[in-house]
């Protein structure tokens, strides 16, 4: 590994943050390219640029020397980033091309189709009267093409009347919008993978995920290994040789009673993953940065049976009281604190997931937030 | 806790750098105070002040808006930080009398033997003939009163002749030396300890040692639980409460067939404790500023049943070879290449610590440093 290879992250938020913590004393030099001194990679990096990264000016001086560019976000536009950085001696991982596939729903939902990973049935239309038809099938998800993250941009449509009130307000618009056969499902999964610049795949343990208003509230794991799993992950595998991605993706499924219905993939580390940090040897913050680093990556092994991860969101504007620490690893974005947003998370590891969930559930009593 | 809670920490090295590190994703702000951009703790925080904690007037601005100051080394004059301190408002941890009583060994020693907790027999003397009649019952080891550390400052005295050449050279600054009997060991052991402001003390695993060349090389544990390994836990904890100490303390024993004999504490986080940054669920680092926020403290758990740290020491001067990493997580200091200089670690954790030390030392095969 080079010494005090310099790497570069577009955007400054709690991802951008945990990649800076968790390689900055493992002889990289990471930088971020934020608009705030007040933002999460602002408050642990020596190495701040301050910035915009949809400004090509301020883009093109922060990777001046950079050995490599990464994202916390897959919501800068790839088509603006291949043309600002056409220049760039350095790598970009994943590459702009991958960005481009899978910051657009629908050449994400077609490229799952093409690769065999079982996704619900879709349509991409301008025509209302196939919208009608599609739904004659049962409930629909209209799901924003771009930019839609914790059920913003997505809307459940189950009756007749939800379909009309959706296409009365956006039938001028149809074009930005995917419509998704809506899945009855036991529960979520998510799996985090790491795949290196010379095609080595690793995977995190699968977890189960629990949702409050769209948002991820808790992540439980690891889930128990059943054929669907390895069936998926072997997927999962050919997918990223197919697209040649580089670095940790996160994929989010739906669990139903035999299988595993992949709902979305973010091309970035993944909330679902911060258990990493203390569940397993190497977490997927630093694993991320060694899939461009290096040919083969560094096998996850857990540290423990068991794990609990609880976000901290906010459920109100102004002040937070943070109780003292007792137990669980506590990470703390240190934004201000806002109704909806997620402030920090705490993992728990141990024997028993049952156990530790309730122990997080105990905790987050104490938090005024 | 108070949120955003200003920590700062005299040195800047790479306890300072894993104390801001630890630290700064939990609520706090970590300062440090260090002569060079290029130390450690400068390459992971942005909050480093450059100064000389030896200049007071540095010192004074430094620590102007600070709500804590701890220390990364216990070098620092205790009687000049009293006097340059005498205004700050906040909260010094260990205490400067604390600090007093342990950076001279002399004073040290003699606390060890008013607290029951045994110690090699020891002579503080400008006598010389009480030295020489000390030496008739066997070898004897000079230590260094101040500044002693990695062997640096310690002279073992093993005939009549390492004594005579000993006493011609020193003769005239025998205050400075205490000179202690020394023991036939079978092994060395250490510990970390945690008190908080209130009194409440945890410890962290016992760990059996390995220097080289009179440095720490190797950590592996946790050390089997014996009685006497319980007994001394009591103690520590009565000495502790004793001294009124607050902050993670490192205690090195003998290790004799029957019992543990107390050689020397280092009243900060410590080398012989790094490994708790993977093998247990908080880390000595985090838990050394706890100490002073929260009445009551997290009891550190172990992870695995067994962990071995590795330190990576430099060889010889110049350029270094990192190879990609696999196993284990590298720490590195981001110094410069010295031989003799501890330039980094790396933890292992598993079920079987004799398997972890193999796998380390096959590790350290792959470093050219």
């Amino acid at each position: 590994m080079k010494l005090g290879s310099k790497i570069g992250i577009l955007g400054g938020g709690q991802l951008s943050m945990m990649l800076n913590n968790q390689a900055q004393d493992v002889t990289l030099e990471v930088h971020s390219l934020t608009p705030s001194k007040l933002d999460p990679a602002s408050l642990v990096s020596p190495h701040t640029f301050l910035g915009d990264p949809k400004n090509a000016a301020d883009l093109l001086a922060f990777t001046q020397n950079l050995d490599f560019l990464t994202f916390e976000s897959e919501f800068y536009n790839a088509q603006y980033l291949k043309k600002t950085l056409c220049d760039f001696k350095g790598m970009i991982f994943p590459s702009l091309d991958c960005l481009e596939l899978l910051q657009d729903r629908k050449s994400q939902k077609t490229s799952f189709e093409k690769n065999k990973l079982d996704t619900s049935p879709f349509i991409h239309t301008q025509n209302i009267n196939d919208i009608e038809n599609f739904f004659k099938q049962g409930p629909l998800v209209a799901k924003q093409r771009f930019n839609g993250y914790d059920g913003f941009g997505t809307f459940v449509l189950n009756t007749k009347t939800d379909l009309e009130n959706f296409l009365d307000k956006n039938h001028q618009q149809l074009d930005l919008f995917i419509f998704e056969k809506k899945i009855a499902f036991q529960y979520e999964v998510a799996i985090q993978a790491a795949r290196s610049r010379k095609g080595h795949t690793v995977f995190f343990p699968f977890v189960k995920t629990i949702q409050k208003n769209n948002k991820c509230f808790l992540v439980e794991g690891p889930e128990k290994s059943t054929l669907a799993f390895l069936q998926i992950k072997k997927k999962i595998q050919k997918y990223l040789d197919k697209i040649d991605y580089v670095g940790v993706i996160g994929f989010e499924f739906f669990k139903t009673r035999n299988s595993l219905i992949l709902n979305e993939v973010a091309p970035r580390v993944h909330n679902t993953g911060h258990h990493t940090l203390d569940s397993c040897d190497v977490d997927q913050f630093l694993i991320h940065l060694l899939c461009a680093l290096q040919d083969r990556l560094p096998l996850p092994k857990m540290h423990a049976k068991a794990f609990t991860m609880l976000n901290l969101i906010g459920t109100r504007d102004g002040s937070v009281e943070i109780p003292d620490l007792q137990s669980g690893r506590l990470y703390w974005y240190g934004k201000s604190n806002r109704a909806g947003r997620k402030l920090g998370h705490i993992n728990f590891i141990g024997e028993n997931k049952k156990a530790l969930t309730t122990l997080a559930l105990k905790e987050l009593k104490r938090w005024k937030i």
